[in-house]
């Protein structure tokens, strides 16, 4: 709370709704969360700017400052922590996953179990810094999979963009601007340190603003460079990845959807024979997906049976004197009183006897059966063809796409019909317009109905509490953001379900195309919203209403006036955020709590262990922001770039301990989301082109517009350039490659059984899991040591298997 | 020159710029483009409506009953003409073609051969309208092909459309708007009939409106309606048409392009190892693709001389007195005299000699040969494998496409890298832009140059001629407009230019990438350059400066006064337009110019012929220009619909009649085009849908364009609908339809060579015609008579051989 509290007051008030947005967003980070949020002023629209806005560079360096320090002391947090034993399922998840690291109360004195007391560790608390930049990328490919590499390489090239542009306008532009002194003339005006630096300083219609013309230039195509580099970098490992890796199920196998329904034949019949009659030589196997989503509720409802089974059970246990008891309505606080080991007992002994029922009806019932199946072919080559070509007359029937991985595919929606899944897409894109430019009006109402005299209305026994002046001052104070907050929590959330709706087949596109919603999302209330204030609809009535040359103006001109407010923001959601999130500590709190209370087995501990991942659907829109500043600011005020630079620097490290120790990723795509992120970059490279091109026109440079229209055109084509060179890498699978696989796989191991590989490394997972019953057809598989996919479709539920197939090869390539 | 005389006073100066456009862009009638010219004013922007351009419904009729007759003039020359014998070849030209028809000459008497004297084909002058009629459809597939029979089902579409939209206006709309009187309670202003009927009428404000907003929402139903079942006939007939295809080598054969190169193999050995290894199954041969650029222009170079040669023989022939001569110098008018005849029989020697050098150079040097290939593999479904997936991990070598017909291939792109082409397609881009907004900054340059000043001075010879009161006026009126005129008379050729510059490698996609490109020149330069008078850049300026909200106001307003003026414009472009096209002057005068003095044996006979082809990347866009207006004036001005509706239905039979007799396709591409189409009439939707937002917004009805916003909405989704729906049947061929293909033809034909019938199918033309030495390599070819595309490639050089194949079945195919 101290922290925040005195970074505030250089946020002027009309600028605390946008910083209260991202306040929130820091999502991973429920501490800065909380206090980030003081209050909603109803926003006015921009152009009130005044001098209180101007901070001066001791304002900066007491925030900065008291940042770097909170920073500092999460980290300092975080070294503590981390050499405590009893923490080390907390903060090395990762390496127990991989059964590299066991638990610590094997060996040693009691004590050490739990506290770390050799004295000469704590001299090297941050000897987990080098250490993270230790493992060289090839190892950590091995290690972590190309997705999180390649994700943190999103930092690195931060890096690689704002140092030499940070040094280059340091250089060039930070002396044009400070030798001017347009601000000290105007005496009437108050400055302040920051804006004698940046392009507020320099004479509207000087002929100093070439410099930045030119430097907006030199910026935009060392940015190109680094861009097409990069995607050629991330390109070649994408393809030494895949042509490195081990057989996997679905090299194989392509997802065919839209089965059409045939009087004579079950859908399976059907498939075969489609196949069989359409890829003769090619076609192996397949298996048809069933409807298993009530099952997997139950196994779900199960799981938490047995939670509260083992809870009281290990209450008893300790103190054997009292029978635990729980009563059987909700959430165990109405209806009456029983033995709660019964009670669960009972019901788990009823659920099982349910599921098994639902289980037979799931494999006789050929209602059960979706029209949508896995398909697996004898090779690479026929499993790329087969995903690349289109199979029959009608495009919306037979459609063929590759498999994802098995641990990737995401079951509820295999089954969407042409027409409902293009309606649905429609619904969905209309609803996330509203959700973006008028989110605000619901929140707003729920905010006027939401105040004291409302809560003594509804519940009048409060009344006498709320009435203490303390009480009521917090509440007053805290109430009317909570409708705010709690949707910009629950935001990537209601963002997933739209994804989810629109019917995307994996997790991995269900990710991906949560963060385009969540870029779009930030881009408008984050970016837009804090630059001009006011809430999303008003300012699209103002765009609407305003022609297509005074956009960029009317947002460009208020952007030198927002860069300590950015700045601001980047130490508050960047810094000390990423601090944060090395701490991890909603996941320390949540192991302690489940270790004490749910943990009997070796087993369960494992499963207490909340590994976590990236988070790509939130955590990428936000490096998005953090780039685009950036590329506005470069050339306007050059003296927030070493922020970003920081920001940068800060969590490549950060990240690359993360995924070395902690993250465990659901799913592996071989970096397929870089296409994504780079045109990404591009908008925002876009965006900051025009941005530019409209204040340097408001600042009497006339001939910037002329000059700077070629770059957004530029960099559209050289965007569509790299699009062309690379995409396909990223989307395909190149024939050459799977037949290269091919023929060395075939010269290897002649006698290798592919079908009984494949048979069913594509069921539902509810049919797969450790300790659950399952059908009599595919029991042959937890013994069959090949599937290389068992150890992460059973992670959570079967974690101490994971140790037998950890040779670091399978390891990169399952 | 009488009827457009009549016609132009009715339309006010200010528009006679754009009119003049139009007038120029018939291109097939150059008679309407020279009298469609008159004067340029220059150009004043909109909103200067005065009373003159409200024509009274009086006028209109007078400029229809005109306009009527100059096409009913048209329509009768027509019928006169074709009946003569010696206009055989001019209007029936397809069937000596297909071999069906042959010359007249051959049998009755001498006069027959020249004029039609059976009086009784006189009565029935107008039989060709039912008799164009009456061809089923099936058969008109198989007689003229999928491209020429979708073709006109555009204009069949637009009849659809547009025939139960203008019954709906006329009998709701219409009541509607002439029962409210706005413009007879404002005295002062005078107003027309035609406003009477038209949106103009109804006071602002009014709750009549709410007529317009709900049946422009039915006609946005019953469009999209039709445009949905229309896609799904045109991919039916598609699909059919492929499906019944004879063997065709296309089917078999891809393109390949940006063959790497290879230091230890030549291009050729680099192909076959390559498909050796990643299609070892399916790989059957291959043609490499020959520089034969050079070789070509000596061979149109020879055929030039060969003209030449014929003309002085047959002068000399007729007059064997005097031997003819020529001079040395440019186009016979300069240099010394020689004998004509010996003078070009030595070039014709020289020019032959050259040609075998260039030809054995071409075959032996391997600089000669590109880096790409046309591919064939042993079936269809492998070639459709080959040409959907991707064949390297670098996606910019080795790509796969499926080759063009035979015929449609456009040689010289075929072997550009990727970056180039990348290059210059940004600057085509850049260029297409400049030629659409700003063509007529260099025009009004060149305009200001030619004056009568200035010819005198480059000219001082003409000055006593031109100082004549009648020439000067002539001059004077004529010669502004020249620079205009001549640059819209190139325009088509312009755009055509800049899609081969864009790399297309055949000539269909080379006319669908043009007719791209002049869709917008229209919609930019006639459609808005008409309703907001003014040079596009002024437009454009114009544009950028008003608000996204109001620019639909600005134009939508002025929408209704234009209605008189396009009607006009309806009846001068459309009808009179189309029945010149039907008359075939052009190519009249040029058959009977060439018969006169080129002609000596009937070869020669068949090559004068041109039978032109449709002429898509310049009629397809103006049809579009019909529907776009018929599209914004359904709701507003219902009293122009009929005037569309008359169009369509003379376009439709006019066509049908050409497409029957007259036009032979350069290639067949089976309506691959209809996605084009499609696409452009959603986007003629979507701006009506914009333009009476804004207009009825001005109208004061509020409600109208939070009710409108939907349709742009729904029209999009529309077509991603559809895009999803059916354009994959366009793009990509279904590995269900070629096995299906296969295996039946393994079981029929099993014996059949395969090789040979494909060895070489994608030869160079230069080394097929008739008449010039082949490289022995491929002299088989002729001997085969089972090369379909022989008649085709073979056409112009020697149509006397296309008889040989003229079986119904193999024409469709072909």
């Amino acid at each position: 709370m101290t922290r925040l509290r005195k970074t505030v007051p250089i946020v002027p008030d009309n600028e605390i709704f946008s910083f209260c947005v991202e306040g929130a967003m820091l999502g991973k980070n429920p501490k800065v969360v909380s206090c980030g949020f003081i209050s909603i002023e109803k926003p006015t629209f921009h152009r009130q700017y005044s001098k209180k806005q101007m901070a001066s560079i001791q304002d900066i360096s007491v925030s900065a400052a008291i940042n770097l320090l909170s920073a500092f002391l999460f980290l300092v947090a975080f070294a503590m922590l981390r050499l405590q034993p009893f923490n080390d399922r907390v903060y090395f998840p990762k390496w127990y996953l991989k059964g590299i690291r066991s638990s610590p109360t094997h060996s040693g004195a009691f004590v050490n179990k739990f506290v770390n007391l050799d004295f000469r560790t704590y001299i090297r608390i941050f000897n987990w810094m080098p250490e993270a930049l230790k493992m060289p990328e090839l190892e950590l490919i091995d290690h972590a999979g190309l997705d999180s590499a390649v994700y943190i390489r999103i930092y690195l090239l931060g890096l690689k963009i704002f140092i030499p542009i940070t040094i280059l306008s340091f250089v060039v532009l930070v002396p044009v601007n400070c030798t001017d002194g347009k601000l000290e003339k105007s005496k009437d005006l108050m400055f302040s340190d920051i804006d004698k630096l940046s392009i507020s300083n320099v004479t509207p219609g000087s002929q100093r603003f070439w410099a930045h013309l030119v430097m907006f230039y030199v910026f935009t195509f060392w940015i190109c460079y680094a861009l097409y580099k990069e995607y050629q970098i991330i390109a070649s490992l994408r393809l030494r990845f895949l042509a490195s890796e081990h057989r996997r199920p679905d090299q194989f196998t392509v997802l065919v959807r839209n089965v059409p329904p045939d009087p004579d034949e079950s859908v399976s019949e059907h498939v075969e024979h489609f196949f069989c009659v359409n890829h003769p030589d090619h076609y192996l196997t397949h298996q048809v997906v069933y409807n298993a989503n009530k099952l997997a509720k139950l196994v779900a409802e199960m799981k938490s049976l047995q939670n509260h089974f083992n809870y009281y059970q290990n209450k008893y246990d300790r103190n054997p004197a009292k029978r635990p008891t729980t009563r059987t309505g909700l959430w165990g606080l109405w209806g009456d009183k029983v033995d709660a080991i019964e009670f669960y007992a009972t019901k788990i002994e009823e659920l099982v006897k349910e599921e098994a029922i639902e289980r037979e009806k799931v494999i006789s019932n050929p209602q059960a059966i979706m029209p949508a199946a896995f398909v697996s072919l004898r090779t690479r080559w026929g499993a790329a063809v087969c995903a690349q070509t289109q199979q029959s007359c009608d495009p919306t029937i037979w459609l063929t796409e590759w498999a994802p991985e098995p641990r990737d595919v995401y079951w509820t929606n295999l089954a969407i019909p042409y027409v409902e899944l293009s309606i649905r897409r429609l619904i969905m894109a209309v609803s996330l317009f509203f959700l973006t430019f008028f989110f605000m009006i619901p929140i707003a109402f729920v905010q006027s109905l939401a105040n004291i005299e409302g809560i003594e209305k509804v519940l009048p026994f409060l009344k006498t509490l709320i009435e203490k002046k303390v009480v009521k001052s917090v509440i007053q104070g805290f109430l009317p953001g909570i409708a705010l907050k709690i949707f910009l929590i629950l935001l990537p959330t209601i963002l997933m379900t739209m994804s989810k709706i629109e019917g995307f087949t994996s997790l991995s596109s269900l990710e991906w195309r949560s963060a385009g919603k969540y870029h779009l999302f930030i881009l408008v209330n984050v970016f837009f919203g804090s630059i001009i204030t006011g809430a999303a609809f008003e300012q699209l009535n103002a765009f609407i209403n305003e022609s297509a040359t005074e956009i960029p103006k009317t947002v460009g001109v208020s952007i030198p006036m927002k860069a300590t407010f950015f700045i601001t923001y980047i130490m508050v959601d960047g810094w000390a955020g990423i601090a944060g999130e090395i701490l991890r500590l909603v996941p320390l709190i949540m192991f302690h709590l489940k270790n004490a209370f749910l943990v009997k087995t070796e087993q369960d501990r494992e499963e207490a262990m909340d590994a976590g991942s990236i988070g790509f659907a939130s955590s990428e829109p936000r490096i998005q922001l953090y780039f685009l500043l950036g590329f506005v600011y470069a050339a306007v005020t050059p003296f927030l770039l070493p922020f970003i630079v920081i920001f940068f620097g800060l969590s490549y490290m950060v990240f690359r301990h993360q995924i070395i120790n902690v993250y465990d990723q659901k799913y592996e795509s071989a970096a397929a989301f870089w296409p994504d992120v780079h045109r990404r970059l591009i908008i925002g490279m876009i965006i900051s082109q025009l941005l530019v091109m409209g204040l340097l026109s408001t600042k009497g440079a006339k001939y910037a517009t002329q000059l700077l229209i070629i770059l957004p055109v530029l960099t559209i084509w050289f965007h569509l350039f790299c699009k062309g060179r690379f995409e396909s890498a990223f989307k395909k699978f190149p024939l050459q490659e799977a037949m290269v696989k091919d023929t060395l796989e075939r010269a290897t191991e002649p006698n290798f059984n592919l079908r009984n590989y494949l048979e069913d490394a594509y069921v539902h997972p509810v049919f797969k899991g450790g300790d659950f019953e399952r059908p009599a057809a595919i029991d042959e598989e937890e013994n069959n040591p090949l599937v290389p996919t068992k150890r992460a479709l059973s992670r959570r539920s079967t974690p101490g298997e994971s140790r037998y197939d950890s040779e670091p090869g399978s390891e990169a390539g399952s």
